[in-house]
């Protein structure tokens, strides 16, 4: 019996990609993770959590345990709603989908709007699970490249341009992280989400918002693409996480999209939902001042973000660049002239680690200088120790 | 925006099924619910669970709140060896995948084995979710009769031989439950389960092994068709769940198979793990004696299955019959000459519910005159005065 010869045709191409996981770098224990795109230990309500659960078992006893009959659960959905219209998204319960995280839910949307001919635009880099996921599902890919202000509109409609002139086929959806973006800490300008939605239109393609980290803003709130001041939202199916600003272990994602891609995205998601988790979740935020826990969390992420970029100053060569994020949780570097998936070992050897530029983007070729850290889950004294043992393993490959 | 316009090719036939679901009767609220599969509320272990959280958080602390890193999580997998190892399966951690309950896994096993040209071999009738994922995927279809004692291997052996000899496709996988089935409750002789398995390697098709009840036996366990005991248990993809024996909202399944598809399930799966509910399950079974907790469990539905066949015996009319379950949750009922489906509104009108089995069937005309009722969601005062109230409903239409 060869378990080869069993497998669909369908899923034969996607394993010749590199199996999942693969960029996730392998860090001897002890190291400074700077790789780690985990929200700060400190800041998982471990206390809280515990007494929404006591709670919730002792007002709704078995219920919760059920496939379904918890009201809690219904109630998570209000609350998504209630958090997304605080940033002028306005959508009702039947436009909205709780998953497991983001990932199943950019899945379950690739699932339903791509086949093998379909052609998905982009960020160049992006995030690089949604790179895996996509490539399940089809070869076309364009790819669109990321500035500090950042998806470069312009280039995108120099392509589609290009691509109805020559009578290319066009793509049919753009994924895009618009606001502190993983991996370059990014956030598009409003002048190009207006330009991007008006492609939308012109061009006739759905726009994929994972907006994971957009409650984590420094200074100021930026209005997704999936609000209401713009008149073709509805082209936007918007992906929202709690994984950064409650806890990725509780695995609570939500899409928001027009009802016709809701439905047909339950057609397909074959987990049930998870009662439990969810209605734990849903006690969490009734029980919880999340607009001061949400304060708390900006004030700590934008501290640690300015001490990662005051030690990145204290300690890189002048070669080496950043662009410098205004929310989220990523600082992404710019090492010229260094293959950063090859100096890793002497990162680990020294005890600090990053995630390695090429593993963002579809050609691989094109991120060799660059490396995301993470300010998000090290600690204070281990962001400085540990930009300051980076600084000397650059300092050293720079000058080999 | 025409939002079909969107969709990808591969889901549209899919599409043009049932939603998914269909066949979920409503109900008013009120009714007696024998329709519910769902375990006796009773034997949730709400305590327990609640006491097994606050140890997991006060142990691990955020350990089980981040994607991964609590140990708990590992260990879920150890006790599922544990338990497969106490039915003669033996399995290593490889081998294991866990899953959001068993209708993911399903749904895994199908993306990683099917496509549009595959042959699925079913068992008739069978579970409707399972019929509604694998329409998902495929429109080839073996449906082989299901008799007091099983599958009829009989007749699979009769459909497979004839196939090749008309030169047509053979079967690459059975969907089979073959341990107190849903919906009929039977369970399949262990001469059957020998010839079974002895057509697998005859016909090279493999086995997808559905044991969501296997631990609710009655009086004596079966030997899965995963045991060690069979020489090519290799061909069998096991499916578990704890869903009917801890609590369906904590979504626990999991499947155990060779490990090149473990592999390529894994490539698959994009919701990660649910780390908060796996531990939690995982702290429950380490805390809790299930071998006390599992016989508990059989002797409950053993007596809860008595009674609702003594009330069968004293309400239904003498045309009226059903299979005796040694097992499980259901008794499978045959109603000559009724159309079950239109029935349920009359017996919904009369407080008391159950699903039509019409939804069991690929051809849903072969269900017609059956219904399927479950005895461990109801209480076993409602179970008495739900076969009275139906017993009524039914006695009138055959009456008419």
């Amino acid at each position: 019996m060869n378990p080869e010869s069993f497998f669909s045709k369908d899923i034969k191409p996607a394993l010749k990609n590199d199996p999942p996981g693969e960029w996730m770098p392998v860090i001897p224990d002890g190291c400074i993770r700077l790789s780690s795109g985990y929200p700060d230990p400190e800041l998982i309500p471990v206390q809280d959590l515990k007494n929404s659960v006591l709670k919730l078992l002792e007002e709704e006893k078995d219920l919760p345990l059920h496939y379904i009959g918890s009201k809690k659960v219904k109630d998570l959905k209000a609350t998504l709603q209630l958090l997304m219209s605080d940033r002028s998204m306005v959508v009702a319960s039947e436009n909205i989908m709780i998953t497991s995280g983001a990932c199943q839910a950019i899945d379950l949307i690739a699932r339903v709007l791509l086949d093998d001919e379909t052609v998905v635009a982009l960020e160049s880099p992006t995030y690089m699970e949604a790179l895996e996921i996509f490539q399940n599902y089809t070869k076309h890919f364009i790819s669109i490249e990321v500035d500090k202000h950042g998806l470069r509109t312009d280039i995108l409609e120099e392509a589609l341009e290009e691509r109805r002139k020559n009578g290319e086929k066009l793509p049919k959806v753009l994924y895009t992280i618009p606001t502190f973006q993983n991996p370059t800490g990014t956030t598009m300008t409003e002048e190009r989400r207006e330009h991007v939605m008006r492609l939308a239109d012109e061009y006739d393609f759905l726009v994929i918002e994972d907006d994971a980290y957009g409650e984590l803003y420094f200074n100021q709130d930026t209005s997704p693409l999936k609000a209401k001041m713009r008149r073709n939202e509805s082209r936007v199916l918007y992906i929202g996480s709690l994984s950064k600003v409650v806890a990725p272990g509780l695995r609570i994602g939500w899409v928001a999209a027009e009802k016709e891609f809701i439905q047909a995205l339950s057609w397909f998601k074959k987990d049930l939902d998870h009662p439990f988790s969810q209605a734990s979740v849903s006690q969490f935020l009734h029980d919880t001042n999340w607009e001061v826990r949400y304060t708390i969390l900006r004030k700590v992420y934008r501290a640690k973000c300015s001490l990662m970029l005051a030690e990145l100053e204290k300690y890189m060569p002048d070669s080496v660049s950043w662009y410098v994020p205004q929310g989220g949780y990523f600082v992404w570097v710019k090492v010229p002239g260094t293959d950063t998936s090859k100096l890793l070992e002497k990162a680990a050897a020294e005890g600090v680690s990053y995630v390695p530029g090429k593993y963002f983007f579809l050609n691989q070729e094109d991120g060799l200088e660059y490396l995301r850290l993470s300010f998000s889950y090290a600690s204070e004294s281990d962001i400085t120790e540990g930009v300051k043992r980076l600084g000397k393993v650059i300092q050293s490959a720079v000058s080999d």
